[in-house]
């Protein structure tokens, strides 16, 4: 099924199981409203998953990694080999995701989107580091498109078979998480992009750079706006000229999990960009994206805004790779939960509100 | 051990431990910082456990229940019948706080401190009811004291024991949770008391009381406030005039665990009241206190202001019952397991920041 027969797929969220997960709220041993943002999740959940009651067992965060030629810039901290150590990090079990997702009981699936450096993957299980590569990293946005339109098309696709696969495996519910050395820039050169706000609003620290850091990147982004001249209508446009190819997995991730009714928990600053770039192509996608968490990172919130999403969290997190989504996937979780295995008044002989 | 030399075994936390999670922090594989509020929480429980690598695995949420002469004026939308009813729901597993307790993997503790109507425990095992009754509910705090002051110190000494009971049985944090109709209107006042502000910017619609219930609730604080004049220097004071036994057990509770070196997960509006007077009797209990999030009650946010607190989450939840404590507590874990199975830079042979 190509990107456009997906969209296609994706219906209204359920208004008669919203609406049934609604009226058990308020039979639930418990003032109405009184658990605020888990009963709207639950809602939410149940119309995504078209069902009164909806579940959340098989839980997994899909991180995807990608270069950026971008780097070129001077625009991260870190220098790009981090990008395949850290695939290998996650491979090996030792990330921050990794411990977060065993926290909250969700498997890590990795995908390798166009990594610029060698991943010596031998010594693990074959098949756990899937292989999307669109190719060696992306080119260096600053100067010219980050990639071809067909890449940008390419890394969609892949994503939306990514989340199929995960889907068919049984996944009741899809965590975003990114690794890319860079890949704050291209999101930011999305955000303004899509949002024709300046890049002083959006792009800040990323990793940890400093103020000259900052100063190239904005530079990188206001050149990379310039020279390519991305049209805000068109996903693919901007994906292509600013992008990443883990950017386009993730949008794709989005619209593929949209298309089977499944609820996708969307990380920090870089997943935001992907939703963004998501809802550009396939508007309707938006109802079964969560926001798990407000980054620290500048223009997350206004993102959000734009997206019309209310974020779960506030922790100052400005990681990635889909930690704030780990989290978020325990809160989605335990909305479900209060629905399926609270009491009602009824069952528990409580009495209801006075007159 | 009475309750003055419980309070004088509350140590400072401990710097060195705190100093070792911080340098730990910076090596693990991640850019400094980039977790935020987990990195903060994390040297604040080495501090408190006193312990490079804290640790959360026994996990338990402690649910007061007592009933508040108060409800005679008219300040809640349920009737009191209501208290004990809830308290049978905790026992068979059926309300909020048992399906979020579940969720996270902590344990329910239900403690009687004073439920004014009959509760026939009888099918239920023996003791999983803890017995702690300082009389049969409060009296109405609008109309003259609402208990004695050896019933103040009574409802203090038992939190203090029933929280050495559970950190003796293993418990490595206790969470706060309450029930109680009516119980919003003595928090209320508590918190005006100490604060020294008016009932308007404090009392909210509790359990959900219309335009009138929130007027006599206002009028009941005011009364309260004007007919037992509370001493704000004394915490004891504050509590027998216009508190309530469960209030007093939940700062009790905070007391002995502070004595203990174990962290509390503090919930919402109810169980930031009684943290007030914890904080009043004992100033360096504050330390091991933590705020679980920002309930949608009225006040609560300048409570936690006053108490040097930041709350976790922001769900607008208004139920008490240790809700929000059982999520935070799911944070404290995740934060502690991040300290603890996080691979190191030289353990996973990733690359530290350029220059």
């Amino acid at each position: 099924m190509n990107i456009t027969e997906t969209i296609q797929h994706i219906q209204p969220l359920d208004e008669s199981a919203m609406q049934a997960a609604r009226e058990r709220q308020n039979q639930l041993t418990k003032p109405a409203g009184s658990l605020g943002r888990l009963e709207e999740l639950s809602v939410q959940l149940a119309g995504i998953q078209r069902k009164p009651l909806p579940e959340i067992k098989d839980k997994a965060v899909i991180v995807m990694a990608g270069d950026h030629g971008v780097t070129a810039e001077g625009v991260s901290a870190f220098p790009q080999e981090v990008t395949p150590q850290m695939v290998l990090n996650f491979l090996a079990g030792g990330a921050a995701i990794n411990v977060l997702a065993r926290h909250v009981g969700a498997r890590v699936v990795v995908v390798d989107t166009g990594v610029a450096n060698e991943i010596d993957a031998s010594r693990y299980k074959r098949d756990l580091l899937i292989q999307r590569r669109i190719g060696p990293g992306t080119l260096n946005l600053a100067q010219g498109p980050a990639m071809r339109r067909e890449q940008a098309e390419e890394s969609i696709q892949s994503g939306i078979e990514v989340a199929l696969a995960e889907i068919s495996k049984g996944a009741d519910i899809l965590g975003t998480g990114d690794m890319g050395i860079g890949n704050t820039t291209p999101s930011a050169a999305i955000a303004c992009a899509l949002m024709n706000v300046s890049p002083e609003k959006i792009a800040g620290r990323g990793t940890g750079v400093d103020d000259d850091g900052l100063k190239r990147k904005i530079s990188a982004i206001e050149k990379g706006l310039a020279v390519n001249k991305p049209n805000a209508n068109d996903g693919l446009d901007v994906l292509s000229k600013v992008g990443g190819f883990e950017i386009g997995g993730l949008a794709g991730m989005m619209i593929g999990a949209a298309s089977k009714g499944a609820p996708v928990m969307v990380d920090g600053f870089i997943s935001t960009a992907a939703a963004m770039i998501a809802v550009t192509l396939a508007p309707q996608c938006k109802h079964y994206l969560i926001a798990a968490h407000r980054s620290k990172e500048n223009g997350h919130a206004l993102m959000l805004e734009w997206l019309g999403l209310k974020p779960l969290l506030d922790f100052d997190l400005r990681l990635g790779e889909g930690t704030g989504a780990a989290l978020g996937i325990s809160m989605a979780e335990a909305a479900c939960k209060i629905l399926n295995e609270m009491a009602t008044f009824g069952e528990a002989g409580v009495s209801q509100v006075v007159g």
